[in-house]
């Protein structure tokens, strides 16, 4: 009922939104106060156009763009393909590909996925109905955990189609998510990173921007249309709907459109749990970021095959810290941690101000609280264990392999989600994956870094299992802990033959037994690690038990207190939201215009580091500047836009989303925010919060006056 | 005649110049175009008001804001006065000073001067007049030199004025300008640095801005009002003309105009002058700047006396090399090398498609290519001996006494113009206000640095006798001459006792025997390079003589071609320019608003490095949004306005000009321009050009709420 009144009573909050379908025809009021005439409820069905174009690749978004399969999404969401299919002498990140024939398409590799939302449906009351509300903790996790496995299998019998179980307003409601999950996905088109990645870690985040963040794909199935694995004989997909590209692009004051799946946000979790991200984890990211990638860049300075293994990681890292940097910035020195402080003491007052709510909301902020309180002390020691397992290493893929033995040994329906048969093929294919970013000189930095912070953990919070084995103790001298790590990580990695492919997926599904007698000394270390790790995964069943129990609670008073339409968290789940292209006073004294054009590329581009064009582009930017005619050229500009601003409100996930028109052509693409509105992520600033998008017209431009792509172009259904 | 064509025909350049005030009259139409209903002969004349209130500090331009001569310029300007009056635990540079009465007032230390100008005459007949077309090179140079001495002389008769013969538009034209010289100026006010230099060197040419660049000093003369030394019964100076601080200040649209000294341009020189620039002087500054101000920062960590002797220089450098970075870029990529290319490209075809042109004009611009050829083999030594040898150091102290032991030997007619009689008093203030920057450490770090450099010049450009006097052959082994350099520098600077302020003025006027009797190890080594620097001078002046009957005939050229109003190159005499109030797109995608606002200020204050805001400024700040009243609060901004931006064209010199409404009074303060702007000196950008202006509405509050000082603001006549 509450989600009912959320949705039903206009409110300020309706610009601010990664709304779900359904509650888009509700939205048509503000829709028409911006003027649009077209019918909102047409965004409500995910089956039909234009949402039924709007794919997940998994971590980005997409779009079917022609009858064929091809899809469009961002360079920077490429980059797994464009790794895979890159060589020392022949790098496709840096120089690009154009299949100029189905052909020549290169397979997408290992993981590369396509998801296309066929349904969507409430399975609240599936999911929580009908328990005591004395069960909580462990118990009441796994029961909400055991339901949600039914629901996802019975959702999966047909093959070629996946379930996700999503929750939404912190467990206020959940929805079951099935999707077709097409697996052979080729690499069509990526443009030189002087273009696709022009402006580089200089420019993310930044804003005047001028990338041509763009890149094609295209989905296979089996020659009966249904999902196959990669092979020579797959055909085309052929979508329902695909969607058409604007030659017309975007101008300032027009209404867009983004759909997608965006990632993650925070805007609903109390403020103790934002004070913790700002007062604790971002300030730990911020230091260990940049450890990181210093030494990620001296083990790739050593050697350009490590290099090419460790660039993904390090972009990645760079993207996490710029993010942060900014995160953490608006927290603080912009305010939004005191905003977000000064709205939960509103909502507590309003709480307290009436008995009734008092007697249904009052005991879950302060129960959070609590909660949180009681982690504190093995915070520190329990992430620095899962960030030393954690992937990208041979560590990761031994303790992956030694999960799965364990689990495999359960019937399914009892297994971590994660290890369920469901998850066998992508657990495979990330060992497999795997290969074009493992690296011995990589891991030998990486795991001694981790344990140099391990051996300094308090003597109440000690992984006593490493401390055993790697020969730490609390307080030793710092020389004799380095001496320590660094002999244990030089016989660890040298010895160990998971950096093999066919010996890491030799080791796939084995059991416990098999695995210790390949003797391998990382697979070992899994072994002896697992017990701690079962021991914090178990406490962390119980707390997510016992918070489910209360941040339902706390959402409902959120929304109830809102009193108007509130669009859930991200959850990377399909999302729509709209907004209008305009500029920002990003500062005071400095305006962000709503586009760039041509003019800035010529004007950034160096040739150096960050900035190095294509002579193509420069040559066809010259040609156009000369007199050549293009119909890309706006007429008030004068140029070709490049990049645009609007105030849609988006997060990470959303990478590669279409931006729509009223008439539902794509005439952008989603692609990053300003650095002002890394933190609406935690809390929404409608005024200074803008989304960067790429202008179809410069994706079109690119494409004749650079690439002379005309078979990619003829494929292209263009709307002028 | 062709000047009186430059003013007379109107013309696109009419936007662009620091105009000769005798040349406004002529500026009445555009001006009438930017709705200017004043009078434009108002400004013709430099005695009357407003310019009659308008001085020079010498480098920095001021003015009168009170009949007893209260001055307002910059806080940059001010830096000599605090400098002098600052001792490590009392450091007025960075604690700011405030006299709340006239006893309170500090001495603004020797060499502090302000410039009144009273008279500017055309003398062109008498420096270039009656000389046959043959007389070229040293003869030519000597005798215009000889008139210009004697015009000097004349017009110096009476006590207390100072005249300068000055050459516009390269030599065509030769004025006379007398000024008023008072040389007992006074400390009345500075902000803290967190102030006045808020934004430090990182926002140093940028925008937005939001630095509170101004303070204020006091002219006095002797109790029968004509200039005096210092002294304490010395009074206020009475200016006949004084400005009034308006408390409206400016607002976009408006027009504006800045009267002031700018001190270089060199527009009107030819493509291949200016191509040496960018060839070879810009990077050259570009390389050494950076190791020079590395040096002095690591010599002022040793040592916090060092550190405060050594930071105006820092500062100097600093500005310079973020100005040099500017032009190059703009000079390169910026296209401004190539825009003056095809300007001297078309004025040249101009020339040969007339015979009676090419006649005329035909032979300057081919002359002055081969003249500067000539000088390029030993450009590099030159440069090299005059930065050894140069200002700042104790060696430059010597080279000073020892060039006037020598010079005033002759008559006064005869010496060098830098060294007669009327000069000696600001020679021997030099060499006492360098007490306050002299320094052991900065000295031997400097002078073994050029020598470094001297020891690295090819065989056929040696400085002999430096080779002989400190042990350099060229081609020996580095460390070799590293280890003569740094034993040489040792013994020179440790021995010397120049650094001792009375050892060094007793030594002023000495004969080269008393010097050579003094023996010490600086005035030998300046006696030892007399010769060869003596050659230099030889040299030059031949070249300044062949180039004198040059470069008025390429002037002449540029100035016919134009056809129109044209001003000439600064040259550090009064100017008048005029513009509006206005944004600018600085960058594809990026505009500057063409105001900041005290929420800039507390955003950026982030209490370390270059934005550390006073806490009494962020209190007034927050008594502002607490709801404060203040009459200085902009109604459209809602909020004090503290730097905008104009399109006059002003250049460094300029620092400290007063920024006049079209009633004459002060609406603000420029202090700098726009990193665009910086190549605006060679070639100027009519589009982006803009200065910055501090408002006066921000002075007027800063005095009001941060310092609370009443006798200023009393004294001051402000106009709402």
């Amino acid at each position: 009922m509450l989600l009912a009144a959320a949705l039903a009573t206009p409110s300020v909050s309706a610009d601010e939104g990664m709304w779900l379908p359904r509650q888009m025809p509700d939205l048509a009021g503000p829709l028409a106060a911006l003027g649009f005439t077209g019918d909102a409820g047409a965004f409500a069905d995910v089956t039909a156009f234009p949402l039924g174009a709007v794919v997940s690749l998994g971590g980005c978004s997409a779009s079917f763009v022609s009858p064929d399969g091809l899809i469009v999404t961002n360079h920077h969401c490429i980059q797994g393909p464009l790794q895979f299919n890159s060589r020392p002498d022949r790098n496709l990140m840096v120089g690009g590909f154009l299949a100029r024939e189905r052909a020549a398409e290169l397979p997408g590799g290992p993981g590369s996925r396509v998801f296309v939302t066929v349904a969507v449906e409430d399975v609240t009351a599936a999911v929580k109905g009908n328990i005591p509300p004395d069960v909580t903790g462990r118990t009441y996790f796994d029961l909400l955990e055991r339901r949600q496995k039914e629901l996802t299998a019975a959702r999966e019998r047909e093959p070629g189609y996946r379930c996700t179980v999503s929750s939404f307003f912190e467990g206020l409601q959940y929805l079951a998510i099935t999707q077709l999950e097409i697996r052979d996905v080729r690499l069509v088109y990526a443009p030189a990173a002087g273009i696709g990645n022009f402006g580089g870690e200089t420019d993310n985040w930044r804003w005047p921007r001028h990338t041509g963040d763009f890149g094609f794909l295209r989905a296979y199935v089996g020659p009966d249309g249904r999902p196959a694995a990669p092979a020579p004989g797959n055909v085309p997909y052929r979508p329902k709907h695909w969607l058409k590209v604007s030659a017309a692009g975007a101008s300032p004051g027009d209404l867009v459109f983004v759909a997608g799946y965006p990632g993650r946000t925070a805007r609903f979790p109390s403020f103790d749990t934002i004070r913790e991200t700002v007062e604790f984890s971002l300030p730990r990211l911020l230091q260990r970021s940049p450890e990181q990638i210093a030494l990620l860049e001296r083990v790739g300075a050593e050697d350009p095959e490590t290099a090419l293994r460790v660039s993904t990681r390090i972009r990645g890292l760079n993207n996490t810290l710029t993010k942060t940097r900014g995160v953490q910035e608006a927290m603080v020195r912009g305010g939004v941690l005191a905003q977000k402080e000064a709205a939960e003491r509103e909502l507590l007052a309003w709480i307290e101000a009436n008995p009734v709510r008092r007697a249904e909301y009052g005991d879950a902020i302060p129960g959070i609280r609590t909660l949180q309180a009681e982690r504190a002390r093995l915070r520190e020691r329990n992430l620095l264990l899962g960030e030393f397992t954690g992937a990208g290493t041979a560590l990761g893929a031994a303790e992956s392999l030694h999960r799965l033995a364990v689990e495999a040994a359960k019937p399914d329906a009892e297994r971590d989600p994660q290890f369920q048969e469901r998850n066998w093929p992508r657990l495979r294919e990330g060992l497999e994956r795997l290969q074009r970013s493992l690296d011995r000189r990589a891991d030998r930095a990486l795991l001694a870094y981790h344990l140099e912070s391990i051996a300094k953990l308090p003597a109440d919070a000690r992984l006593t299992v490493l401390d055993r084995l790697v020969g730490l103790t609390p307080g030793q001298e710092p020389a004799a802990a380095t001496a320590a790590i660094s002999s244990w990580v030089e016989r660890h990695v040298t010895a160990s033959r998971l950096y093999e492919r066919d010996f890491r997926l030799g080791l796939f599904g084995q059991d416990p037994a098999a695995l210790a007698a390949a003797a391998d000394p990382l697979l070992q270390l899994a072994a002896a690690l697992f017990p701690v790790q079962e021991q914090v995964r178990t406490e962390a069943k119980d707390y997510s038990g016992r918070l489910a129990r209360l941040s339902p609670v706390h959402a409902k008073a959120v929304l109830a207190h809102a009193g108007g339409r509130v669009a859930p968290d991200a959850n990377g789940t399909l999302r729509i939201t709209y907004g209008t292209v305009k500029g920002v006073e990003s500062r005071d004294g400095l305006f962000y215009l709503p586009q760039t054009t041509l003019r800035g590329i010529a004007a950034k581009a160096t040739g150096t580091g960050d900035f190095q064009a294509p002579e193509a582009q420069l040559a066809a930017i010259r040609a156009l500047r000369a007199g050549t005619a293009s119909p890309y050229v706006d007429p008030r500009l004068k140029d070709v836009p490049v990049n645009f601003l609007s105030n849609v409100d988006t997060t990470g996930g959303n990478s590669g989303s279409p931006t729509l028109n009223a008439r539902g052509e794509l005439v952008g693409l989603l692609f990053d925010g300003t650095y002002d509105t890394v933190a609406s992520d935690y809390f929404h600033d409608r005024e200074r919060t803008r989304s960067i998008h790429c202008d179809s017209r410069y994706l079109l431009w690119v494409l004749t006056a650079v690439e002379r792509a005309d078979e990619l172009l003829g494929e292209l259904t263009q709307v002028p």
